[in-house]
């Protein structure tokens, strides 16, 4: 069954102003959308980052893989190594820093995924039927908070509105749960001073008493400032994400927080692993399965973690549904994956370049696609839409800081900057 | 596809007097068969160790997997996870201590075996096409050299004849090596005081000087010897495997040997690879998916030990075909697996479960097959007098020790021997 055809289409769709420790989401979020044919007419779907950079390598990666056969899973791997080369590619530094085993993860990626949701196709099972099958009907997922203006700068106010006080982020809060019924929060922390994030988190526990809590300011913190804020929240939080950069600094934080440290930022790439585990750095890996090169990939870092004692939960950038799918199979086949995972899916705010129907939240939860393969189906008009969106939007990367600093224009970079 | 039947059956085939460091081999090698057949008639074979409480809880999993998808193997392990409970059930001491995490996965993997040979037939496609396909056309196999009487006492001399002395080894090494093609050499040790067995191995550098050569006593050498051998073998070993017995005694030695150390003993489930790592004893791991819980979960063990720097290659006791095929797809499809396997394929001389034709051995490696599946069919007929075979030989475990104690009262079991 060979790759007969494969389709790279950039997108981009609306994103409010959700501010992060880099700066501020700009108007529009990019992603690329892959599509794979067959020469048997099957296709599949895989999605990942917008920025130019790697779509430009993505795209270099489909020319290359035309004719090969979508179970030789190896051969395109080692297709993709060759056209990554030593091209070490940077994102934005909020998944952590670039490596060359990195760039070649993402860049391949989205391709496995559209294969396993052929391979799905042909044999009439669901991807997570490919990896032993789900051990879960749902997947929980995490309302992921954000301080954010109440809209752009010069548009109207979005309907979320402004978060910019503990109270903004109870009353944002309550709107995701009430739209989504989401059972565990995440705060996206790193904008304010640590003690009003502290606040913040202390008003998330009297509002939502049972509800497990995470903060995660990316690592713009000291070492010092975050046992001093891991000490502070005792008891409060489920696991407190990437407070400090680097493994020795979680490390050294680890060793006095009362609660596990999760981290996307520090452990980002198997060269991670060895090291973060002998100094015990980490309580909880943030797998992605878009840099860590698809799901086979997930699941066998997963089983690692396992071996290790260390929890596993998923992280997320700005997404459509082919990610939510995607992430959704996974999570439902890893026994290991015990608590909710991360999300932008409100964020998004109905604009998807799938067809509407099969990816619902029910109790903060996503029911398993039964269907073969993801279980979902691309609405050509809605990509078509999101295409011309991305022609015209302007952005081809993504670059929170350049966009706070046209209204901010000494906002910091310095790190630590608590 | 639903298991509609699973028939296990005991088989026993004729067996050389090979001498190890527990005893020697028994006239009969005991395995188990599995078939699992669907409710569509596919039909899949998996191949497990003989012993009696091992067979017990094989045959009690069977009867508790009727009726489950054969692609729910998050299930099926499930399933049997009760069926085993906490029975942790030893073989013979030659792999390692007895784990309950180890009993479970042994009992698992001729299911799991037999499930991906369904779904390869299912989808028309080997089975290394399931872990993302074959890296290698071929799959090297290692002359696996072992000290051994002319013949079983009271029988008349087997053809291999005597091998008793480094000269009796280097003959029967050529012998292999005419038969096979091998490109690799390994010894079995532990038989022997050490001096006669490093002669053992320098009379083989000498005949074949561009073989990769091995040794294994199975840990019967203290640390003081394990690095006496190793530093006198300098230049000489590819790897000594286990010459001492436990993680810290390995460590021990990895210390001050020259080259790597090998282990099937002392890591043989997931709980040991932590202490293993961090005390950097070992640098090859002899994986074998007969305790490693099958092939799925032997591919995420290797990449774990690649994230570490930890070479992969693989241990083989006593087997018929149906292992041999599910090595050698195994094998084929992980990437990391670059040092020739061991198998024991030789000492079966002919006598096997399965139709011949498939397998066979070119300059020393078996071709990986293409056919669906394992690509391999069993031979009811061959089947039937083996189980036959098992019935009248009255041996129900292996038992090297009191075997060779029937000619030699005395032979010890003190650890270490030397
Ligand atoms: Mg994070
Ligand atoms: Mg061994």
């Amino acid at each position: 069954m060979n790759i007969r055809e494969i389709t790279v289409t950039p997108v981009a769709f609306r994103d409010p102003p959700l501010l992060n420790a880099a700066g501020v989401h700009e108007p529009w979020a990019l992603r690329t959308i892959v599509e794979v044919t067959t020469d048997e007419g099957l296709t599949g779907l895989g999605e990942t980052y917008g920025d130019l950079g790697h779509l430009t390598k993505v795209r270099e990666a489909a020319a290359a893989l035309i004719g090969l056969d979508i179970y030789q899973q190896n051969q395109i791997y080692h297709r993709i190594t060759t056209v990554v080369g030593d091209a070490v590619s940077d994102l934005h530094g909020l998944t952590g820093v670039a490596t060359k085993e990195k760039s070649i993860d993402r860049v391949y990626s989205p391709f496995e995924v559209a294969c396993l949701d052929i391979q799905g196709k042909a044999i009439g099972r669901p991807v997570s039927d490919l990896f032993g099958g789900a051990v879960r009907d749902a997947v929980p997922y995490s309302a992921y908070l954000f301080y954010k203006w109440p809209g752009h700068p010069d548009s109207p106010d979005d309907r979320f509105g402004p978060a910019l006080t503990p109270e903004g982020i109870v009353t944002q809060a309550r709107l995701l749960i009430d739209e989504y019924g989401f059972q565990s929060i995440k705060l996206k922390g790193g904008v304010y001073p640590p003690d009003q994030e502290i606040d913040a988190i202390l008003a998330l526990r009297e509002a939502f008493p049972t509800h497990p809590l995470r903060l995660d300011p990316n690592a713009v913190w000291s070492v010092e400032t975050s046992i001093r804020v891991a000490q502070a929240l005792d008891g409060t939080l489920e696991y407190l994400e990437d407070p400090t950069s680097g493994i020795p600094g979680m490390a050294a934080v680890a060793a006095e927080a009362p609660m596990p440290l999760a981290t996307n930022m520090c452990v980002v790439t198997h060269d991670h692993l060895p090291p973060a585990i002998a100094q015990r750095a980490i309580g909880v890996l943030l797998s992605d399965h878009h840099y860590w090169g698809g799901l086979t990939r997930s699941v066998q870092l997963a089983r690692l973690c396992e071996t290790f004692g260390i929890a596993v939960s998923m992280h997320s950038n700005s997404h459509l549904g082919i990610s939510l799918a995607a992430m959704t199979h996974l999570a439902a086949a890893v026994p290991h994956v015990t608590t909710a995972c991360d999300t932008h899916t409100p964020w998004q705010d109905g604009q998807d370049v799938i067809a509407p129907g099969t990816l619902r939240f029910v109790n903060g939860a996503v029911p398993v696609p039964t269907t073969p393969g993801l279980g979902i189906e691309l609405d050509h008009d809605a990509l078509a839409t999101m295409h011309e969106q991305y022609l015209k939007c302007g952005l081809t990367v993504r670059d929170d800081t350049t966009y706070i600093r046209r209204f901010d224009p000494t906002f910091p970079t310095t790190r630590p900057r608590w």
